[in-house]
């Protein structure tokens, strides 16, 4: 059996891991997050590996390495990771899921890293963003995540770089998921544009939106709920989609003109379903900001849809 | 002689230049940028550089390399200039600058680059910037320009990186020196505070600045006649810096959540002259808008000031 790499992208709701062979993804596999505690989490991820080899035919002899991608703050070294709020046991102090999963596969090698970091790096080195050295990845979903890759590198500032969910696009408007306001986030995060929709309901605007959420058994509008809303022309969802357009295009502008990039790559839960028409909108709204209109950024859609994270951490990994 | 490098900071007002012998500057000389075309132009950088070997105590023997920085295109490798609007002769088609330079110099090796990302070059290897290998130079003055150095490297992108003016704080806002409306310059920059004083006057408001301009027998609102004007509480031209000040810190805000940057210097013809109170003031401003408070960028004014640009130059060269 060929040397195997996992790549797992943990989150919130659910566990995504992928198996690669020679830079291919042969096998994957995708389980709920578990709620009850940081050692289910750890064990369901030692689970959906040994699923996704066995899907791609292999057996844990043959794994060489792990890569995870989580949210919250991680610590590379140590394998750590704390201040991961959706993610049950991982809200406050440090879980050495690294070391955890390590040892119950084994003792093979495990690297951590930030989990927009790890799509960012799967979009660059295996999907839309191959052709370039200078590159955003904007991930719309819940929030508003980001990650750079300038001269060739993946940028980490000290830590925080590559957060255009969290610039403004209007000083004292909408509240952002991390309580200041007028952010990106604030008007293209899932989270905001369902909070949004909620309060412009109870001021007596009709919309279809959680009628559509309840018949599809969701307590989420999720990002299938808001793109079934947009094609029965849902005026609500219509006006919170057109204000996600606006704010990414002024914020995505803000970014070129910073930096002059090669290209700007958009992709999360919300960006995924609605897809390149959405990211087409986006290019078309950022294009009267751009400071030097005639060299625009690509704007791209993801390759690898929601497998960016996963093959992303498998690349970690050396996948 | 020591091997000596002179760098030339060309403006639309000014040529600054500076002698260096072991990083140190030895020698320095300024003169009138000529209105009269590109070769009078040409041939008084030549003679800025004579007097600053003049004032060394050296001779052109001694002189190893120029360094020029340059408003406007410059293509490197050819040595010229185009594009640049407020130097006389340089509007346009490309000038030969370097090859000219040093012909009239016996063959002496000159390097071009653009004058805002000299001056971020002197600020780094030779200024506020030494200890830092992220942060952003922000010069504020008829315009507001801006260069990055990310990852120990001064940042290019495809020729524009570093735009922090055109990036908008206020979407609709006031109009830009490029024409579009509510960017950081256009509250920021020397001309645009200007013009809108000057509306403001026609409008019926009262101010003290054009008075203070033509006592001192100016034909536009320098950074010293605002200075002036501030200290004698005028009212609008107190309203436009804290316009200023409002802009610069959204703007960089915007830019600290996006690269998580060690140091935010700030400089210019403005910068400089209201120096560390505007430069803490804009801190201030900035601070409500990071995404990551408990960890600010330093927030640093020029410490070679007007010789940013000339220092740069000459580093750019060797020296």
């Amino acid at each position: 059996m060929a040397r195997l790499t996992a790549g797992v992208d943990l989150g919130g709701t659910k566990i995504q891991t992928v198996v690669l062979s020679a830079h291919r993804v042969v096998g994957s596999s995708r389980a709920q997050t578990p709620r009850t505690g940081a050692e289910a989490v750890s064990a369901a991820i030692v689970d959906s590996i040994k699923a996704a080899i066995a899907a791609a035919g292999g057996t844990t002899a043959s794994l060489a390495a792990v890569g995870i991608g989580s949210p919250g703050t991680i610590v590379a070294e140590a394998g750590t990771v704390s201040n991961s709020p959706n993610v049950p046991g991982f809200e406050t102090v440090p879980v050495p899921l690294g070391p955890e999963v390590s040892r119950a596969l084994g003792g093979v090698d495990v690297k951590l890293d930030n989990d927009v970091r790890v799509a960012v790096l799967g979009e660059w080195k295996r999907g839309a963003g191959r052709p370039y050295r200078d590159l955003l990845g904007v991930f719309v979903g819940t929030g508003v995540g980001g990650g750079l890759v300038l001269g060739g590198e993946l940028r980490e500032g000290r830590g925080a770089a590559g957060e255009v969910g969290h610039t403004t696009v209007k000083e004292g408007g909408r509240l952002c998921g991390c309580g200041l306001l007028g952010h990106v986030e604030s008007y293209a995060g899932r989270a905001r544009i369902e909070a949004t929709a909620r309060s412009w309901q109870q001021k007596g605007r009709k919309t279809k939106l959680f009628d559509i959420m309840r018949k599809r058994g969701r307590e989420r509008v999720t990002s299938g709920v808001i793109a079934a809303a947009l094609t029965r022309n849902d005026a609500v969802t219509t006006e919170l989609i057109d204000g996600a357009v606006w704010a990414l295009g002024l914020g995505l502008a803000n970014v070129q003109n910073l930096l002059d990039l090669e290209a700007i790559i958009v992709g999360g839960g919300l960006g995924d379903r609605l897809g390149p028409p959405f990211v087409a909108r986006i290019e078309k709204a950022a294009a009267p900001h751009l400071h030097v209109p005639e060299r625009p950024p690509r704007f791209l859609p993801t390759e690898l849809g929601d497998l960016s994270g996963a093959v992303g951490a498998a690349v970690l990994a050396g996948g």
